[in-house]
């Protein structure tokens, strides 16, 4: 039985989110996502350590979509400008085809809070991990931290936004809000001097 | 037994923390807690949920005094100066005598993953909140949380700084920080044309 099973987790992962949909996430168990999917619930486990694990299933991908490209850039691009760059990138995963999956699945972890939870750490992680490569790259601590901070609030602001339907693609999401954000923290040199 | 114990929720949250850090959190019960602080268990429940809670407690003055200070702003003033008063008004809550609780609890909430989701909800509640009041001020949803959600990663990145030792007052992190964002994001405008 330990063979193995070509696209297992991307079954488990689509037969989980439709039982989360239909059932909810409480009355669906680990036995149930793997029968739906054709597999054992053994199959399950070597897979993922818990049903809430299911639908962050590709973790690693999604975050070096992220990383992969401030790994490519020249030395002399500034902090925010390796930032634009990876979530640039990342937001580029998310092709029209992949819309329906991510809306019906961005509908069951905000309406469950162990997968809310569970996505603030992805997000949480992704930030740090991005922040990692700004000080590999000779950028300090402190701003790394607060561009790859401001990335992922913008990462997940257009994401946020093309799950509820915005005809514009994430990437250029991710440009215009990049955009917003420049426009607003201009109002930061005059307010910061009245405080 | 329905007495009033006053200063009952203070005196929990301090011996959750003195048990936290002496036998870790798993080996803590409610129970241990109360008994610490002289109090029964039912008092415990009468004021938490859980033990997850004992550190959270006083959540909305916490968020009180980061909108409270929005409130009181005239009507012209932006989104970004509404945000650095929040902050400010936020960050002034941590007088150096609170700096050894903050210090200590951050150490515990750091090494704790069940407390590290608490927290990070926390935050993410507070950039809500102060996004919703944005909005209530006329500054449009998009605006609203990218400024609300660079304001909390200004907030918990100054105080992270200020629990490690930074000689600096919570606010005057804050207003640095401030500027470094404002010095990040101005990289925004040569660096989102070149991609």
């Amino acid at each position: 039985m330990a063979r193995w099973q070509p696209g297992a987790a991307e079954r488990m992962r689509g037969a989980a989110l439709d039982l989360f949909v239909e059932r909810g996430y409480d009355a669906t168990t680990a036995a149930d996502i793997a029968a739906a999917a054709g597999l054992t619930e053994r199959t399950f486990y070597r897979h993922f350590a818990d049903k809430r694990e299911v639908l962050f299933w590709g973790s690693e991908e999604f975050e070096a979509s992220f990383t992969d490209p401030i790994d490519a850039l020249s030395p002399d691009v500034g902090a925010m400008g390796a930032v634009v760059a990876a979530v640039v990138g990342g937001a580029g995963r998310f092709t029209p085809e992949r819309r329906e999956f991510a809306s019906l699945r961005a509908g069951v972890v905000d309406a469950t809070p162990p997968l809310r939870e569970r996505e603030r750490d992805k997000m949480a992680r992704l930030a740090t991990v991005i922040a990692d490569r700004l000080v590999a790259r000779g950028v300090p601590a402190t701003d790394a931290q607060l561009a790859a901070h401001s990335g992922v609030t913008v990462f997940t602001t257009a994401f946020a936004r093309w799950v509820a339907g915005d005809a514009r693609s994430p990437e250029a999401l991710c440009a215009d809000l990049f955009d917003d954000l420049a426009r607003l923290t201009d109002q930061l040199k005059s307010s910061t001097e009245t405080v």
